[in-house]
């Protein structure tokens, strides 16, 4: 342990003043390079890639990436990182949509492309261990022959490490839960270099602070997670998807909470609103009625599949519901989960040239017919195409304003749309991110939503858990 | 404000010197006599009814007991302790098993006795708040009417704020997870008397750390619960029972294993040894056979439980397992539910006027049935009557050795099975409580399971959080 570390466990540490002088990257940058050799990289170019936020914010670099292949390699760059005062920001893919990687601050971001091992699979016990940077796909890939998944599924194929990092779900996460479920336990690197094993393989346990929880969700502002043990679940025997499409959203609302009420276990139950279908007709080559549609998916033993899909069948047309168009075959079922997945560029193809800015937000069931309604309305009103997908089995969607950033006007006017957006959401009890995050851009209504009170909590454990403030400074709280 | 709160937001909160001297006690309870009236009470038999442990531990009773009857007055008695360094011990039913409310450095025991309000019923939203008085019991009594039901249910009719503060869980937690799982929001007075919303009544979300979770299975040590949002479900179409004995525990444990890997929708799957069964024929009038015995439940559509129960009949008997004994008749029902209920008494019966020191640990589930054979051994090894009760799903077990606590060699067998116990819990990868929380028997395995570098985190949290250490000190984490 160096002395610049030993002397600061002798005294209380004090908040890093940021960003960082020129002689502290410096050290920090030759001490990584003399380490890391080629596993450090300094070019503009790279370091660009790794600070963006998908958002109207500006591309903020950080001063170099390293790429590390061990959890005590994570640790050894934090401690050299602490030694210094200077930030720290893991990466994992990158396709966080709130602005979560972007490095106000400047530092050293952790790339976590080859720490891409799956440690363990316990076929028996359901579960898996991985390295931060396996993305979600790369694993099932891994588990498929032996009859496993992982179930989570947030559309971009997302690294495992990131997932945690956001508290990401997804269209499966009505019947599956969020990354909140399904991590069992984690291994992060903490502000000083500690390495901390948060919980053990046991389903579950009451055995003191829930750590695991703490950090899912903390966006690599509490600490570095280099280990993931996950909940996986058993391929299902049998799968029947189709598409349904509803007079207004109201009507597909309805039919929505009358399948929750019901207890059918839906797997997935997905709101396209009828601006997004037409761009999901575009991308994907479908002819599919241009109004709104639930994309609905069950899973269980074939006969309690067909029977769920009935159900179902009988609920929407109680609603109102269109005919229900049954795939029951695998590539008709890819196909249109595939179409599914794409929304993300089949909203780009709508306006080709525009960036998009993707958000989401999350109200009770209840009111959520009218949350889509009154934003479509303001979309309508505000002049911008912005289509909806929603995940609403959790009263959760997005919506994807395609704006011209070289355009001030236009951009105030998708700034002044979000914001009323959020706080729409708020006014019904909702949250202002579902399963985004916070990052940069949401930072703005944690205390609208949470009150003073709970922010200062957060606060105070961010505080406490970094003291001198360099894991992923700027984002979820400003200290 | 007082003068004195005041001077303590103004300089950094030390640890109170505990146990307070005699005047603070008086300051308090003076004051707390002039506010509460005969809501404050101090008479001893009601002091050490507020201070058990249901161990070995000695009875360490509060120096005084109030029964508020809203959070503002909850927020005031923690104010008026935080001012004069006075422990607060919240309490809901007494029903913990491992000396959760014992009041080691006496203080104010804030009994939920009056907060028993259904605050509302969201039965779109499927959702539910409350406070922390009400029990389970009482909760579904209310929801039936309306078709819904709070699954959770550690036997026990213990308060739902219990039930959050040790993170509960029991019989059902195979389908309905614990309370983390279903908790959405709380409402907790902080250290400092602040007033805290951990979260709204969306279903998820990503804004900022989980506070909730930090308060789920916190014990009192981080805030005093007096809210609850609560997730609910409909009461199922159809629900079927069953009873099947098993030639060994591992056999029943193999089939519990498949029954997972297969992805049965199983509600209930628990597991009695021999010893328990005796206990049970005994005292719920029944003629079971004395062998290991699965009892399980499974809830949904008429067609999906006869196709499940057929399921896992077939699971059984590949296994090695009896014949499956049905019981879809509510009252059938109801009565083999009730003797498993009824474990408690029923294995206090085997040993009339020794007292009961349960506990529980749990492990991935491959390694349950080695667990359970290896402490079935140890308590033939030891001399105890402990008989055994698990909620196997989840590679969860309790034992309940029978104990005269009047015979020191006898308390120190006992004592000694119970460190055996949790130590080949955490060898196999487990952790030492799955659901009965830490209190005050477990604290010195924390190090143990979770490493001193987690314990460290642990310790932060609970420092920055309760700086005085008032909230039920000497629980979970010793500063």
């Amino acid at each position: 342990m160096s002395l610049a570390a030993v002397a600061s466990h002798q005294t209380p540490a004090r908040a890093a003043s940021l960003p960082p002088g020129r002689e502290a990257i410096a050290a920090v940058t030759q001490a990584l390079a003399a380490r890391f050799g080629n596993r450090l990289v300094t070019s503009l170019a790279v370091r660009q890639q790794h600070g963006h936020t998908l958002t109207w914010i500006p591309n903020q670099p950080p001063d170099a990436v390293v790429f590390p292949d061990s959890t005590e390699e994570v640790a050894d760059i934090v401690k050299l990182c602490a030694e210094h005062g200077v930030p720290v920001i893991a990466f994992g893919t990158g396709t966080s949509l709130e602005g979560h990687v972007n490095a106000p601050y400047g530092g050293v971001c952790i790339d976590m492309a080859q720490m891409k091992r799956v440690i363990a699979v316990h076929g028996e016990d359901l579960d898996c261990v991985v390295q931060p940077g396996v993305t979600r796909k790369e694993l099932n890939e891994h588990l498929r022959d032996q009859g496993l998944m992982f179930p989570i599924d947030p559309g971009a194929d997302a690294s495992i490490g990131g997932m945690a990092a956001t508290r990401a779900s997804g269209t499966n996460a009505v019947r599956y839960g969020t990354m909140k479920d399904n991590v069992l336990a984690l291994t992060a690197v903490m502000a000083d270099g500690s390495i901390v094993k948060t919980s053990t393989r046991a389903r579950k346990t009451s055995a003191g602070y829930d750590l695991t929880r703490l950090l899912v969700g903390s966006e690599g502002t509490l600490g570095v997670i280099t280990e993931i043990t996950l909940k996986l679940h058993g391929i299902p025997e049998a799968i029947s998807a189709g598409v349904c499409p509803f007079p207004s959203v109201q009507a597909a609302c309805d039919a929505t909470i009358l399948t929750i009420q019901t207890g059918l276990p839906v797997a997935r139950i997905e709101l396209l609103d009828d601006v997004m279908i037409r761009g999901v007709n575009q991308y994907s080559k479908l002819s599919l009625p241009e109004t709104t549609m639930l994309f609905v998916e069950f899973h269980g033993s074939e006969a309690g599949v067909k029977e769920q899909a009935e159900r179902f069948g009988e609920i929407a047309r109680d609603c109102g519901g269109g005919d229900f168009d049954w795939a029951t075959k695998a590539e008709d079922r890819s196909r249109l989960w595939q179409a599914r997945h794409d929304v993300y560029w089949a909203a780009r193809a709508l306006r080709p040239g525009a960036e998009s800015v993707a958000t989401d937000v999350c109200v009770p069931i209840s009111r959520l017919a009218e949350c889509v309604e009154e934003t479509k309305r303001d979309i309508e009103a505000s002049g911008l195409i912005a289509p909806i997908a929603g995940h609403v089995g959790d009263g959760n969607f997005h919506t994807q304003p395609l704006v011209d950033l070289a355009d001030p006007d236009e951009v105030e006017r998708a700034q002044g749309f979000v914001d009323r957006l959020v706080k729409r959401a708020l006014a019904m009890g909702g949250t202002c991110t579902g399963e985004h995050g916070v990052g940069q851009k949401k930072m703005k209504y944690l205390e609208l939503e949470h009150g003073a009170e709970a922010l200062a909590v957060m606060a105070t454990l961010k505080r406490a858990l970094d003291p001198q403030n360099i894991l992923n400074p700027g984002k979820i709280v400003a200290l």
